[in-house]
Parts: structure tokens; C-alpha cells; sequence
């Protein structure tokens, strides 16, 4: 797949995210000694002691997001909280951010104001300077921001340090994010009550919380790995485990699934939510997902209680295959995230 | 503008983008002293001595490039180029890059291919490590770049520094880039024997020139302002202008129009084509249009010859109005590059 192509009309949905990551990443080679460029949450270059942490990602209407159910404010501080949680999954402190907005001629001005709302709320609540960027015209509404962190005195954490016996660890719940989606698509928000488990998890979808702070506290204690959970837990996970070459066994039984995606399925009744596949599966809760010394797992949990941020252990880094419970983790990665899979419309 | 709207239907073609951009700006607000945020080429934030430079910009395939004349390695290119000569304007050299490339699944494997052999030339150009970057879906094509530099030690050169009595220069020649977007859009280009002239011209559309030696040059010889002409020679000028709250007299004769303009306005006859009036108001050029002490003009000259890169003396400062020639440099500023503005298809 990285070397060649079987053919030159071979698209990039034929080809799959990841493996056009992985092409572009063998293009783009391997970085200098000590330095981390793709195949992590954010690149890391030792440009001024003690170094730099670069990432970017966008949020694209009609991909990302929706604006029949989005508000500007809630694209602008989803797009700051996606890259502030990049810099956070490898330990880094986000600094400055710059922005491209890209608008059809006819967005109204009120919702560039209110995109301007949520990225300068984001920037406040995570102490990032929004320094500058551009404008540019496209069919639909896109915001791009690239985000500068500096890194953790005590280094970066990546991707590829998890050892056999480590526990596998999680922080929060998860599968929040994916119901609030299900539910804004299906319009199960607007029909009932808005009660506040809806409420909450429409927010999840929305509004989502970089752990920015608890990352950092995290730091300290030496997790071997550290991602944060974007695409789902199972496709995060199985990044873990190919950058470290290593195996799991995870227990379905410990994954943190999120209370009111339990409550939404309970209340849609006849199994139209499964919980516990959408938690394995759902992407943009922003948790961290992180590997670490079995013996600092109730310390972890010690330092992150004060940040309201609960940490379940999952499960263990094995040499062996990658499972959850009874079943292979390819199973559930398939039903990740992937943003040039053919899908169902919403 | 900046502080309320007649309406809130009012749409961002209706402000147009330098509104727009003074309305995100004020947002923002002022930055700490010693910085530089919105309102020039780059920001300037003072993170590790001697401070960083981002910027970020991006290309949209419809609105910045088409496929059927731009290759993806064009395209690659200059988004590359775009942004380094944004850290060259501010005098600074850029370093590292990161990349969302949204992509529709359609796209063809080999175009994503393309793209990155031009990030990787212009990276190896102008020694910008390309460190990593994003996918993401869109239903056209665009790569959006943000990029870091660093500062030349003795400072940043920003838009503001214009003094009435100095001397306004542009190097190179202007008005190639539009030229050879007129015949690539008016498929000039295919038709008659694809000549020298046409080549070169086609070329500083597709493949512009970033003056990033060039601009680290100058620095040394203090200019007083700066700026790269990528909207136009009158709208850039003018934001020269506006952030130094001065005035210009600029004579159109001096104005260095692209001699391969020129031949194109001959070869097409009738006035099709007006070389100077392209040259003032035709944009992506990424000259460099800088202001400084009019006896440094002749030093500012030797030190660039050697890398062919000619100056121009186009005018002077003034403390009154905005001439160019008999006319208001309004009449031009109109004519440049306005992401909102509608326009007629090419």
C-alpha cells in the first residue's frame, strides 16, 4: 500500500484513512534522533530547549459537523478543544493557536461571531493565545487550527511505550460523544423533555472537554503511552498497540461507559443503542487513553480525583493478541472512525 | 463594522474579507507589549527567546486553484510557498510545517501523491521540516499549511514602521502570477506553441517564488516596513499604509511589470491585457514591497543582486494622501484579491 498503487484511478476511499496516513508518513520519513514527527497526537521538534509540540486539525461542515444542529460557538471551541487535547495526549501545555476560517460567501456574519465565541472560550478556559491566521473561500464552512504546546518538563509521552504487564487505563466515560451525535442526527433531542442526561449528552458532542490539566498531572507519574481517545477507543487503542508492537486483554466489563448514553438506550428501548459498542467504538469523547505501571494506577487515580476525572482500569498489555473480552480488537476498530469510508447519511 | 451589524442576515460577502478581517481582529484584541498578533504577515508571540513566528494559510481548490490546470504538486507547492513567504515578510526564516489536506473520498490517490511531492520540494527549497498534519474530508480539495519561524536576531520587520521620507521598493517584477492565471483560465496556454514567455509566466502562478533568502537579507539593512505581495501591489501597499498611517506617492513608471506580461499583452493585442494595471492590482506574485531609508536603496540592491533578485524604487513615503501616479491607490486597492467579493467566473 506504501510503496505502490494497483492503479493510478485508485481513490482515497478505496485506500482508507489509515493507510493514506501511513503513506503519507513514509513519505514525509522518519524525523532526526529524539524528535517525533507523524504517528502521534501532535509532532514534537527540539527547535529551543526544551523543544516544540505542533499539531493541526480541521472541522469540516457536512464532515464534522452540522450546522442544523451545531452553533458557531459550539464549531469554534470543539475545533480549539480537538488540537488542545493533541497537545495534552503527549503531555504538553497548548501555548498559541492560529486559524484559518474557511466560508461560502453567504455565511452569515453572526455565525463567523459566534465560531470567534467559542474559539476565543476554548482559548480562555485552556489558556491559549488565539495569535492569528487567515480567511479563505470555500462552498462550505471549515475551520483549521494549528496549535503550538510546549512540552513537560519531564518529556513527552508518545505512543509507542507501552510494555507487557503495563495496565491499560482510560480516564472519564466514553461513548458520550457518539450518543449526543445520534441524538442531534436523529432528533432525539428535540422530541421529549430536554432532560439533562440529553442535555448532557448533546454537550458531550458539542462541546467537548480537552483534559489539558489532567494530562498534565498525568505526566508526573510516567504513563509508558498516553493517546487521546478521538476516532473510538478501539481504533486509539490499536495505535497504541502497533506503535509498541504489543498485545492487550481488555475487560468490557471495566470500559467507563457513559451514564447517560446508558439512559438514552434505555429510554430508546429495543437495543436501537448498544452502550457498551458504542463506548468500544464511538469517537470525540477526548478522554486519555494511557498505559502505565500497574503499581501507579491508584496514584493516577489519586492525582486526577481532584480534577473530577475519574480513571478506570480497563484492562493489561500483553505479548500476545490484541482482544477484548472474547473477541479480536479489529472487530470493533471497524467501526471506527474513518473519515473516507462510504457511510449512510445521517 | 467592527462593532455591530445592520442585520443579522448580513452575510461575509456583504462585509468583504479586509472588514471581516479588522472585525476578527478586534475580537481578538490587542496583544502583550513586544508581540504581534493579527494585522501583519505573521504573528510574533515571545515564547524562547528570540520568539516564535506562525502563520497559516490555505489553498481551496475553486477559489485558489483548479485541477484542471493546477497539478498536485503545484498545489502542494504553493501552499508551501504562501506560507513562507508570510515568515519572510515578517524577516523571519521559517522552520517547520503541519498540514490538514481535506480531500474528497473521490480523490484519486495519486493526486494526495502529487500534493506531497510539492510540500516536500518547497520544503526542501526553503529547509522547512514538514513534522506532520491531518486528513480530513471535504467535498473539494484544499490544503491548509500553518507554519513556525524564527525571528533573524535582530527583530521582526512588521507592516507599521513606514516613516514619511522613506523609499518604497518591490523586488522582482510584478503582475506574472495573474498573467499566467489569465492563460491558464482563458486556456491561453494550450492553444499556440507553449513558448518560453508563456512557460515562465504559467510557472509564477503555479510555482511561485518564496524570497526567504531574500527577506533575511533586507533585514540586515533595516527596513522600516514590509510586507509580501500576494492580494495586489495597491492592496497590500495599502495595508503598508493603513498600519503606518502614512501616505504614498508611487510612480506607475517605475512599477516593474513582468516583461512576460507584457509580451503576453502584445501576442493578444487590442488592449485584452493591461501589463501595468495587472502589475498593480494581479496578485500572488510574493514580491517583497518594503519601505527604508532612501539612502540604503543602492546597498539594498547589491546585497540582493547576487541573488537575482532586482529592487525597485517605485515612490516614497509621504504624509499625505495615497497617489499612484494621477489616481488614488483606492481606484487600484479595488481591483485586488477579495476572498468574498463576487465576482464572474473564470
Amino acid at each position: 500500500v506504501i510503496e505502490r498503487l494497483s492503479s493510478a484511478e485508485t481513490s482515497v476511499a478505496d485506500l482508507r484513512e489509515d493507510a493514506l496516513v501511513a503513506r503519507i508518513a513514509h513519505r514525509i520519513g522518519p524525523p532526526p534522533a529524539g524528535e517525533r514527527w507523524t504517528g502521534d497526537d501532535a509532532a514534537f521538534v527540539r527547535w529551543r530547549s526544551p523543544g516544540l509540540l505542533l499539531t493541526t486539525d480541521a472541522l469540516v461542515e457536512g464532515t464534522d459537523f452540522e450546522l442544523r444542529w451545531s452553533s458557531g460557538a459550539d464549531i469554534g471551541y470543539k475545533a480549539m478543544a480537538a488540537n488542545a487535547s493533541d497537545v495534552a495526549a503527549m503531555g504538553g501545555r497548548p501555548l498559541h493557536a492560529v486559524i484559518v476560517l474557511a466560508l461560502a460567501p453567504d455565511t452569515r456574519v453572526a455565525v463567523v461571531d459566534g465560531v470567534l465565541d467559542g474559539i476565543l472560550e476554548a482559548g480562555a478556559e485552556w489558556k491559549i493565545a488565539v495569535v492569528g491566521g487567515d480567511l479563505s473561500r470555500a462552498s462550505a464552512l471549515s475551520v483549521c487550527v494549528a496549535m503550538v504546546g510546549e512540552p513537560h518538563d519531564d518529556g513527552i509521552v508518545t505512543r509507542d511505550g507501552a510494555r507487557v504487564g503495563d495496565a491499560v487505563c482510560v480516564t472519564g466515560a466514553l461513548g458520550g460523544a457518539a450518543g449526543g451525535l445520534m441524538a442531534l442526527s436523529q432528533g432525539w433531542a428535540e422530541s421529549g423533555p430536554p432532560d439533562a442526561a440529553m442535555r448532557r449528552l448533546t454537550r458531550r458532542q458539542l462541546r467537548p472537554h480537552a483534559r489539558v490539566t489532567e494530562a498534565r498531572a498525568l505526566v508526573a507519574l510516567r504513563p509508558s503511552a498516553m493517546i487521546d481517545v478521538s476516532d473510538g477507543l478501539a481504533v486509539d487503542l490499536a495505535r497504541v498497540l502497533a506503535s509498541s508492537r504489543v498485545g492487550c486483554e481488555i475487560d468490557p466489563a471495566l470500559v467507563p461507559v457513559d451514564a447517560d448514553l446508558v439512559a438514552l438506550a434505555r429510554a430508546r428501548g429495543d437495543g436501537e443503542v448498544d452502550p457498551l459498542a458504542t463506548a468500544l467504538t464511538g469517537g470525540e469523547d477526548f478522554e486519555l487513553l494511557f498505559t502505565i505501571d500497574p503499581d501507579r494506577v491508584a496514584t493516577a487515580r489519586a492525582v486526577l480525583g481532584p480534577h473530577d476525572c475519574p480513571v478506570s482500569r480497563i484492562g493489561a498489555i500483553t505479548d500476545g493478541r490484541r482482544r477484548i473480552g472474547e473477541h479480536d480488537l479489529e472487530i470493533y476498530e471497524e467501526r471506527g472512525w474513518d473519515h473516507f469510508r462510504a457511510r449512510p447519511d445521517p
